[in-house]
């Protein structure tokens, strides 16, 4: 049975990185069409139609703006539209991600309080509370917060941290990354209080890289008003100019554009309740799965659980890397790499955008294989779990449907 | 956890019918490129290459007929190349396929004599050789096998039935129908002196319905220019004048020779070897799921079991179509349907074509989960054995390299 | 400005030939998705949508058979399905593809009388009538006419023909070639009294070559019950019987169906008329620019003159092939060839399915250029001659627009 | 003739804006495939290629920054990259565009000295030499020129600029814009002396908008430690770090590198040369078809004509944006728009990219048409004009390939 002196992977690559995710084939279609001018009647009317939809996934009735630009670039549009050189930001060490954008926060000339934690929980909006009531005199400017951690698979509660900053009496701007959550999960910008919230593309929208979002509120247009820091490519006046007529100030990805057209309709005809409550399903699966493995799910607070992302901790003394390339070797399957104080010991399963569950069980199937010939400690049953409860789940689902 | 309202169902579809196969990104994007004028250099380049390259294929050094239509088409090119009307031939039931072939033998004014089985084995070399023996004229102009029986998933031994036909010291031409076994197991035209081997495009050529071949041997070329069977689409002799400077007849499906160019690129860069090994390592793998879940496979007898289909029998009284009803709605897999005596009582878990581990895995944890959502008998634990074996093939595969 | 030491063309081929057409991006894009199960319920909805589109496509509704073969394989398939072994024909010699159906009607066992033209005009109803008038027993089963002529392009009139079979008073079935003019001029299946029409994808359709139909009439059905030739693949019954639950008996080219379906719904957007409008203008602007090169049209006679393919005469001593050669290295574009007795007298200028006025005004240019890189004895002015042309038409549309 | 109860538009778009420019096929379908792990080894061999491989089109062996940006981006990037807030830049009005980067400049609290011109020409490398040699005390830290003005179709000359920037014995950078030549005209970083040179994907590259690049000199590098405005996304440090393992900092625009790597050697496959001189002939012929229109170029000086774009100014009275209405409605062509002084006064014709002579043809027919449709006062024989120029100069093609 050897698969010697070959040079091709047969079959579909399982694409479990935390995103970008897998691409649906109307989607591919629908952005590998000849450009329009993007100056012309057929664009604008494109133009139009994605600004609206687009708030549709954001939960909101305010201006979403759209970059050509992955997400570090709506990270960078949130802070320079909304902040001067100095201003002190509050931001949560959930991981790796929301640690660079505290990076990119001191280099644009912020102050960042970065408040720590051990990388296996979300944000904690009684710490965000405390931290703001000692901030008697309001220089803190905005409290950053990753609704979803993609290096560790936490969700932070972002209606609880509104509240927090509420009951802090606090008037700081609320900016929620929402790069692997959006379209996955339920959020609610205008009902959660967010001031900007940031988007992609690549993940719960099933587009390509190449698009981020800044979903904007009224306080937020105001703040940039007054901001100080210097911004052109992602200054938001241009584009919500240019929005009035479908168009942008400067050429956008046309393509990104028909894509995320289709995407939007995808979503509504699927259901966004169903979108929720499939990855929902698919992340509980996962986690079952894991335990069943007898191996450790690095969010350690169920509270924080994501229903994207699930990092999985191997044994002591196990290159998650190594296991990483036997199981891309062998079964064709990317996992999401580990980062920072946990560097090797875990990999992670994105399990979120157009998913279903037979592909989740063939990556669960993958990855339990792929542990059993990296040598790593584990027990067997994992996908056997996942399966036990998708029937559980999916039995609920037709006993209704009958009702 | 309900999926009510939705009129999209999410995520990859399960295409695990015995063909059409899924086809590969790759081979789709070379078919979806314009046109080219089928008479012109750039088309002479690509028809010469590929009426070469499909040689290897069916490993033969004489001519391969390429012709516009799906399968049914080529199994009528090789009757009315090479007989006559009123020409007795000798056929095998192996099943529904088998019996479609007879079905058009006599449409077409010949004389089949048909060979009973239970369906649920392949040809038999001893029955045939019995047989023919028994035609001391001669009067058996023809022998007509299905390598792979595509409604029962059972094998026929080709180079056994030749070795048959030889020791009956007969004369009879020998068809064989390889449509869901080409490119997916071991097959071999010259060296198991076949005279017409019909191919199909859909299946191990991971390509999509509309293109089907002719090999032929010499003797059959032969036969071809006294048989009187009418024929003018499917006539062997203006394709073989036109091939010479790598164009057809009349206009071909240009896009599709494009398809099958990357095709047979695709089979080399995994090795030929490779990919048999693999179609008989997902076949075990499927055979262990559906012991261990207690139910029985169509073929009944492990000679001829199939490296492509698994036909899998529901206990008494259960309604394969619907179980197949729920699987589809449920988990967006499609299996291959039940014929004639077994109508309803089984369905076809087709394994071929650009399929890998982790996708059977999905496709089995799909029929494990959509067995219990519809009620049908049976025990856990499938998923689990087929995994079982593969960790232990692919280890193997891992030993093997590293010699 | 030498173009040296390049291995490729670049822009855009234009594909010229009298089919198959230029592919619009749409219709490529619609085939180019994965296969769905040819036995499930969205192919089911897929095949009765297009099996009901495509008889507004023939102006029928009697039944349209849609053939995974090109058109060569619907030709075999109006003969086998309504004639028997030995039955005399009447065909109209109008050019290359006449005579190869002719010689498709021997091969089968008919016995085809060929009415002689000098290629260069269509059918001529009177002589088809005088013939017909002849033959007293009515020993004629049918009259067999390209409704285009693709190798010279002449039209022929079919309503004319259909009155002078009946002026005759003679019962042969009327079989029609439209597979260069269909939905690209206008054509009445029913109206006109056809028995068989004969169509075919990748003209008018915008289709890639590998479908064909025959539209059938009840008469045209009812011989079909007594008609003794051979067939099976192309056998009408199997696929009437199946058609009613929106299946085929087997295996169709699923991926084509996906495009026909579009390929309907964008013929219908343009509206029909429309398309044939823009046929009409196409031609004519076409032929303005050969005359005004001073140059030959093929056919002689303007009654016959074909919206969508121009075949135009050179000098004598000038090579035909060597032109086209010259024109597709330098212009990269391709022309159809000559045939039979005008071998490399001419070529042949398509201007048929998604062409519009400023693609041919390239093509023309094109042509005007290679003839005089070619040094072909011309005048220039040709392109001219077009636009002219085209903006006077396209003036009257503006015009009746505005009203 | 009248288009009447039509919604849509048959045939191809001829895009002829000056960018995004039409697609080719196969760069498309190169784009159109699933992603891939942004982490794996295989993207890390394509990252490789890629950097590599954009250099030959910079003519550099300098690094080349590739964002997942529109142009405008990297503008910035330029900018922000190797200046301090409060530095003098100096800028050339040659039009829209450099009074657009301009904007830029201020808003990202830079102080541009903007040398004025009519929007007729291009940079003047003597008013630069001028310019720069008052500045006694180099406080002028860059000179930022475009080197094509996409709105009006001035070229400037760069190796010119380059030596008044040293003749004037001044240190200042020298950032280009070649957004519209790059890839289409010839273009030398390293030896041109450029320190900062911007460059866009969809013009000369051919690919869909959504990528942009900033080659670099090592005294742009060095210039970068010191350069204080405030940078992350842009940041090129990150980027050189993680470029030597052939990944990105943060996720790219994955599909758009598989783009990049067809279009980098589709243009080597022509030839690099070939591209220029094929840009040079169609541009040449489309300035003699303005001209026998009798209509005005707006570039108004030979030396700055554009090898890429031509705007044509309408005669007094006429609206160039009605015009291009009529144009776009009736024969499916876009152009580019006007800007500023000359609002509505001048429509620009692309003539840049994947574009050949018989398409040129095709679009100036389509302009001469709509110039006739709309009423605007010309002469005919643009098209003719144009088409003679194509002629000689092709036979020249051909003499010389011969020799």
């Amino acid at each position: 049975m050897p698969q010697k002196n070959t040079s091709r992977l047969p079959g579909r690559h399982f694409l479990q990185i935390p995103g970008p995710t897998p691409l649906p084939d109307r989607i591919m279609r629908a952005i590998d069409m000849p450009l329009i001018d993007q100056r012309g009647p057929e664009f604008a009317r494109l133009g139009k139609r994605v600004l609206e939809g687009i708030k549709t996934i954001f939960k909101t009735t305010q201006p979403v703006i759209i970059y050509t630009a992955t997400g570090t670039g709506a990270w960078e549009a949130a802070l320079v539209n909304t902040l001067s050189p100095g201003d002190r930001v509050l931001m949560v060490e959930t991981g790796q991600f929301a640690t660079l954008w505290k990076i990119m926060a001191e280099r644009l000339g912020l102050k960042p309080e970065f408040i720590k934690t051990d990388w296996r929980v979300g944000a904690d909006p009684k710490v965000i509370e405390e931290h703001l009531r000692k901030d008697k005199g309001h220089e803190i400017k905005a409290v950053c917060v990753l609704h979803n951690e993609t290096a560790t698979g936490c969700l932070s509660p972002i209606a609880a941290i509104r509240k927090s900053i509420d009951a802090a009496g606090h008037p700081a701007l609320l900016l929620v990354d929402t790069i692997s959550s959006l379209a996955s999960t339920d959020y609610r910008h205008d009902e959660w209080g967010v001031d900007v919230t940031i988007g992609g593309a690549q993940k719960g929208l099933m587009l390509p890289p190449g698009m981020s979002f800044n979903a904007v509120s009224e306080k937020a247009l105001r703040a940039s008003k007054t901001a100080k820091l210097p911004r052109s490519f992602f200054q938001w006046d241009d584009m919500l100019t240019m929005y009035k007529q479908g168009f942008f100030p400067y050429t956008p990805a046309t393509q990104m554009l028909f894509g995320l057209d289709t995407a939007i309709e995808m979503l509504h005809e699927e259901g966004l309740d169903n979108v929720f409550a499939r990855h929902d399903r698919l992340a509980e699966a996962t986690r079952r799965a894991v335990r069943a493995w007898d191996l450790e799910i690095l969010c350690r607070d169920p509270q924080y659980y994501s229903p994207t992302i699930t990092a999985v901790l191997l044994p002591d003394g196990y290159d998650a890397d190594q296991f990483r390339d036997i199981a891309l070797n062998t079964f064709n399957i990317a996992y999401g790499a580990s980062f920072g104080p946990y560097a090797k010991k875990y990999f992670r399963i994105g399990h979120l955008g157009d998913i279903n569950d037979a592909m989740l069980i063939g990556a669960l199937g993958a990855t339990e294989m792929a542990l059993a010939l990296a040598g790593v400690p584990h027990k067997k049953g994992g996908v056997q779990a996942a399966m036990d409860y998708i029937v559980s789940a999916q039995s609920g689902a037709t006993r209704v449907a009958a009702e």
